[in-house]
């Protein structure tokens, strides 16, 4: 068995056991309070974690893309769902074949999305189920009001081929009761109208450990809970320990006293700062902070440090935000420890439609 | 033949006619000024554009990654340049077995990397011919000043299996004098040695135009060139009629007068800002403003507009920078005018080491 040190560079680790804690911790939390989970699989864009997150209670997963569906249904899941506004011909085809398969659910927040759906799903053996979008702060897509998810639910329900199945949001992080008091008054006018929503889901993991105070949704949908970065740790939805993936590079030059350059860029680490300073996190070298990045290098600042890394040393990045990091790589090595377990495909990688 | 706007979205849209007229002038310029091109792959990842340029009179091809190398090798290329510190067993073998089959040359910037070159090719049936990486201003890699790089320089030539080729420098843009300053001391000093340099590379698309004022250098690689970006315009390298990338995005959500959101997040376009505000220009909306991506979602602000782009509606964006643009998608798709030519892999995309 071979150690992390010895894996070559730049490469994406993820620690199995802290997936493995992080999933069940979840899992528990949800359990304790009476919430479904549906975890968004583009954190980590693997089969595995997404049929793992299942076997410990989670009641579907969660994908951004049509072509995230895909690769889940081909692994095996037949619970996906997908809240984004699906249109046009190519999208609405492969949406149909996915619906023959698998039970996929997707979301609307306009009378033109679900035309769309509608025409596509008027003659299908079954119906497509969807969720209106609400827009309870997060400034995105989605419905703007509670009065506005009615109507758009009465057309849901009106049309051939189509079932209401309830409300989503992805809501914005710290809002916890801004987004409450939407989906309450959205799922009571809906109940008053004899629509009652079977699904209100509730997503995202800054807010994770308050979706219990969002009495009105049902389930709650978590993404980068599993790997955890830099950016949760700084909402205090987790510690560094509870960090999965980290990025491994190698020192590739120290051309001052003061700088080293690193092997991983933007290609590996993305640019996302999430309104952070710096790059992300070397937990070994506490006093380096990570300022620059161009594609294939990135740029250490040694000032704070006392001992320093050199060239050929190997180290492990926490980035500001794990998701985009799994997209940028083909495969990631699983870890358990500093033990080499296997490297695998990331098989939902690069679908961007 | 089907027009770009039936392409499905997201998508990376390639003018092959904006490409050809950019590869020729940055060829008419070097000719003209007797400077020689080594063009830099990065921006496009594609060997046919590769080889393009080459034809055109390019003398090699830059590449930043061994992955990128092979890649370009496997295409059939023989002439490249890979200005990174190889280090490590692995990427040293891999070095070694490029080195077997095509004329590949790279750089070192410290006598750590000199010494782990020279121990992997002392044996080698051909040496290995090693330019010394000069920071010139930039504030990345090099040795710090010219009396380092005659002293690099040296021990490059006592080094088994080592032949010492010359300078390179990937320049801060828009410090044109600092770099020749450097660039023909270090070149006088070499000179003094016995030790002129056979090449003297310099980099970059902001000073393309400004390359012939660099009088120390030979050759020139420039890269985002080809493609050109919201950036480079902002530098004033080239206009928009120039930029022969474009991300092509359907608006899927108009939940606002003033709000549009696209398919196109961060894993289309990056985050990356370089210092610009928003994410790209759609030169198709003037007034619109892509303020704000997510993974999958581009949010736009029509403040601005007179007509605004409704659901279902596709725009084509300029990204803000085309390079990292290039990374994130398994294929492109190469237009004329307003007509799909081919859909190509990115054979170099993803080669991370």
């Amino acid at each position: 068995m071979s150690r992390i040190f010895e894996v070559d560079t730049p490469a994406v680790l993820i620690d199995i056991d802290r997936v493995e804690a992080s999933l069940k911790r979840a899992q528990d939390y949800a359990d304790a309070h009476g919430i479904k989970l549906r975890p968004h699989i583009k954190t980590h864009k693997l089969p595995r974690f997404a049929k793992r997150a299942m076997a410990l209670g989670a009641v579907g997963i969660t994908v951004q893309k049509l072509g995230e569906a895909e690769v889940m249904a081909d692994a095996g899941i037949s619970e996906i769902f997908l809240p984004y506004n699906i249109l046009g011909a190519a999208k609405l085809a492969r949406l149909k074949a996915l619906h023959e398969r698998v039970h996929i659910t997707v979301t609307a927040d306009s009378v033109d999305i679900v035309a769309g759906l509608s025409s596509t799903f008027a003659h299908a053996a079954q119906p497509l189920t969807v969720l209106v979008e609400c827009d309870t702060g997060m400034g995105r897509c989605g419905v703007q009001s509670p009065e506005a998810a009615l109507e758009l639910a009465r057309t849901i329900a009106a049309s051939p081929g189509l079932v209401f199945g309830g409300l989503m949001t992805y809501p914005a992080a710290g809002q916890v009761e801004a987004n409450q008091a939407f989906l309450a008054a959205a799922k009571a006018a809906l109940i008053a109208a004899g629509l009652a929503p079977a699904i209100i889901s509730n997503g995202g993991t800054p807010d994770l450990w308050h979706a219990h105070e969002v009495t009105a949704a049902t389930e709650h949908r978590p993404g980068t809970y599993i790997y955890m970065d830099r950016f949760q740790v700084s909402k205090g939805v987790g510690g560094f320990e509870d960090c999965a993936l980290t990025v491994l590079a190698t020192v590739v030059s120290r051309p001052t006293e003061n700088r080293a350059i690193i092997d991983a860029g933007s290609k590996a680490l993305t640019s996302d700062t999430l309104g952070m300073s710096g790059f992300g996190l070397i937990e070994a070298y506490p006093g380096a902070q990570i300022v620059g990045l161009s594609e294939e290098h990135g740029t250490i600042d040694l000032t704070g440090c006392v001992d320093k890394p050199q060239i050929g040393d190997k180290i492990r990045i926490i980035p500001n935000h794990a998701c985009v990091v799994s997209n940028l790589f083909d495969r990631v090595t699983l870890i358990s420890g500093d033990d080499v377990v296997e490297s695998v495909r990331v098989d939902a990688r690069g679908r961007v439609d």
